[in-house]
Order: C-alpha cells, then sequence, then structure tokens
C-alpha cells in the first residue's frame, strides 16, 4: 500500500495546535480558561444542562450553538431513565477527551488511523452512595478502558499514541487526580 | 400557603430506594456495579459514544434505550465544534448527580423543590495539556458550582440539602478523589 506517499489525515489541524502553543508559551494569561455548564433540574433525579459559553485567549468565547445533554437514573433505580445516568457522563467525557488527543497525537506523528473504539468499564459498589458503609466510596472503585485501534503503525507505535494522549488529557488527569469542587447555595 | 397539608412531591420515589438499601445491605454482590461506554473516533477530535448496558443487582441491565452523545473541541482549537468538549462533559455529569441528590433528599425530607438551577465553573491553564509547562496540571485547577434553589425550607434547610447531596455524590467523589484508570490497547 503507498501509505508512505499519502499524508496522514485524521482531520485534526496539528499546525494550527503548534502555533497555539508557541503564542499562549509566550501569554500566560490568555491560556487561562473557563469551561462552564448550566443546569436545571426538570422532575424526579432528571437534569438538563447546557453547554455554551466559556473564558479563553482572555475574552469570552461561545459554542456555534448551545449544546443540551440530560442526565438521569435507571428505571432500577425507580426513576423515569430519561437519558444516562451522571457516572456514565464522567465515561463519556473520558472517551472523548483521550480520543481526541489519539487523533491529534497520531496526526503529529503522521499515523494515518482508520479506526479507533474503545470501551470503558467503571466499577461501583453502591454501598457507597446508598451510605450503608461509610468506608466504600461514592464514585467508581476503578475505570478500565480498553482501545481498539486500526492504524497505519505498529502495536508500538499505536501504545505510544496512547500513553501520550493520556500523559496530556485533561479528564484522565481530572478522573486520576484530586480536584478541589467548592458548592455554594443561594436561596431564591 | 398550606404547605404543610399537601406532601412534597419533588418526582422522586424514596420509599423504593429506601427499600432498595435494606435489600443491598444484606446482598454485596447486588451492590458490586459496572457502568460502561463506547466510544467511536468519527474525525478529528471528534468522537461519538454511547450508553446503553450495565451491570448491577447480579445481573446484565439496559437502559430504556441506547443514549449518545458527541464530543470535540471549540473553532478556536482548530475544530469543528460538533458537540460539547469532553471537560464540559464533566462538568455536566457532575451537574446532574448533585441536582439528582438534592431532589433525592429532598424528598426523604418532606421538603418541595420549586426550581434547581446551577452554574458550574472549572478553570484551566493550557499550559498544561499543550505540554508548555510540566508543572501545569491538565485537568481543571478547581471547580466553583453554585446553586440557586427555590423551596419550601429555610436558607440553612437547603444548604444542607446540598451538603447532603454532596456527601453521597458519585461524581463528586470521582472528581474530587483519585480515581485508578487503567488504559490498554490493541491493534485491530
Amino acid at each position: 500500500m503507498p501509505t508512505q506517499q499519502t499524508p496522514a489525515d485524521n482531520g485534526v489541524n496539528v499546525q494550527a495546535l503548534l502555533e497555539a502553543r508557541e503564542a499562549l508559551t509566550g501569554a500566560p494569561e490568555a491560556a487561562q480558561f473557563k469551561w462552564i455548564a448550566s443546569s436545571t433540574w426538570m422532575r424526579g433525579t432528571h437534569t438538563r444542562s447546557a453547554v455554551e459559553k466559556f473564558f479563553g485567549l482572555g475574552a469570552e468565547q461561545a459554542h456555534r450553538t448551545t449544546f443540551e445533554f440530560d442526565t438521569d437514573h435507571p428505571a432500577i433505580f425507580a426513576s423515569e431513565d430519561i437519558s444516562a445516568t451522571p457516572v456514565e457522563m464522567v465515561l463519556v467525557g473520558l472517551a472523548g477527551c483521550l480520543t481526541a488527543g489519539i487523533a491529534s497525537v497520531a496526526q503529529n506523528r503522521e499515523i494515518q488511523l482508520r479506526s479507533v473504539t474503545a470501551t470503558l468499564e467503571g466499577g461501583m459498589n453502591l454501598h457507597g452512595i446508598l451510605g450503608i458503609d461509610s468506608d466504600v466510596r461514592n464514585g467508581f472503585d476503578g475505570i478500565k478502558v480498553n482501545y481498539e485501534i486500526d492504524a497505519d503503525a505498529s502495536q508500538e507505535d499505536i501504545e505510544a499514541l496512547v500513553a501520550q494522549s493520556q500523559k496530556r488529557s485533561a479528564v484522565f488527569d481530572i478522573i486520576a487526580n484530586p480536584t478541589d469542587v467548592h458548592v455554594s447555595v443561594t436561596k431564591v
């Protein structure tokens, strides 16, 4: 196959990313971003969240449009099962972050990807969230991610792609390491 | 207002949850859940993830239907901005988890909720994910959540609702505390 003659095209504009890195190196204030979601309780355990504005490059930014996502609990928890659970949404975020990283790193290394699929599993002992045993944590007891990748590269090079993506993944870091969450409330 | 005479109805079946807690206390294996997402790289930084099956109560379970969610990077990162970013999806998960908890705890305490909205903000210094400064983390440098709640309760009781939800929130725990993430890859 003439893979050496066809430049890899994974649809990632790596040149723009390298230029952004160059530009932001000398502009620490522009590099300070703020990501925002707003949520509205619908009924029961059903919540609708919207994502639109964010801050970065020293100014308010906006997505192309407002993106809305529902979360709910499943029927076996006596809920309406209107959408995915909140913990599944975290897995969705992790999948999206690692996969975008894999595509970007592959582009930078001129590796053509053909398919990248993953299965993510998070174990959870409900004795935590149900308050049965205070020694059991509420969240996942661990997450396993398994990628299957078809690409013009060796197993070793593919593993290196995934490792580099993991090393630079925002969501991987948010899950793997502690993050301070401050919650306040106003009665209206 | 005859609030004492109308039972609180937030749409949460607390009786079923209390019965589940009772049942799962004596059945540790049934309480071991596994949440699953599967993802497919579309192109560029765009990924589509699906949530359908999960394991719990000792058996395979399924949502009412398959729920799909897209993630992408925004236009200022030279991407297509087809959906929310992966880190915004984590905020969506946090909002959904804390809000479902607030509704459930309010139901248990017989507090009628009228509206529950929240704004979640996660700060991030791009010097992390862009690999400019290895001392800067990839993920959020912190998350601020602000709830606005209209309910038949005092400010103090409303604050206690939120505090109890936070104490039992799976996503709050996943973000606030470290979780082991193991990533493997197979070349196909």
